[in-house]
């Protein structure tokens, strides 16, 4: 089945706390990944909520990389979104664990962009 | 079965092929449903590739609505990730669809932060 992108969903608990309220620590984790994965960063936005939580995103050439941070419940939920070949979501994983320190993470990957009747769609039988 | 927040994730398809190359008109797309809903736009980031294509991403005080679109197969994948009560991510699939012409739209809902032994969590027996 091909699809124009692949997404992660990840779900990370039971996170390091102090991490998730660190705007400028949540910034290079997003853009350490997209690095480390082989991702090239063209744009970024971060916001922290008061009195706690970020957001943010790294637009990356191959699509996205997103958090949002709950340090009150030791949670951040992930995206990982890529298209194309040149890098792999999943290798974004264990960096992203180890980075928050989440000792009990979760995920699915959900395809984006299977077009019937394209050549990059799904060929259903 | 409670969760921090919820994400739905858009396939549009079949969409107008000239909106999904124009920046300026899915950064409006995006403001715009956001303010639809309730949400509040608190950062945004846009890029433009070329020869085409746009991702982007309106931060907003519920989590985000992002897109990447596919102008050369007519198709935009669309996140609205939405926590709290106070917008509900529903009330921007019908904007979205009409704002980008989407003649084939589909949507998976996904829940976020179901946490086990916290107030929010999700109660199983």
């Amino acid at each position: 089945m091909n699809a124009l992108g692949r997404q992660l969903l990840l779900e990370l608990r039971d996170c390091n706390t102090e991490t998730l309220n660190d705007v400028e620590y949540i910034g290079n984790c997003l853009r350490d990944t997209a690095r480390e994965i082989g991702a090239t960063v063209v744009n970024e936005c971060f916001y922290r909520f008061s009195p706690h939580g970020i957001s943010g995103v790294v637009i990356i050439s191959e699509s996205h990389i997103c958090i949002h941070t709950w340090p009150e419940h030791n949670y951040a939920a992930v995206d990982v979104f890529t298209c194309g070949d040149s890098v792999r979501p999943e290798d974004a994983v264990r960096p992203l664990i180890e980075k928050l320190g989440s000792k009990n993470p979760s995920l699915i990957e959900v395809k984006r962009g299977v077009l019937q009747g394209s050549r990059v769609g799904c060929e259903l039988k």
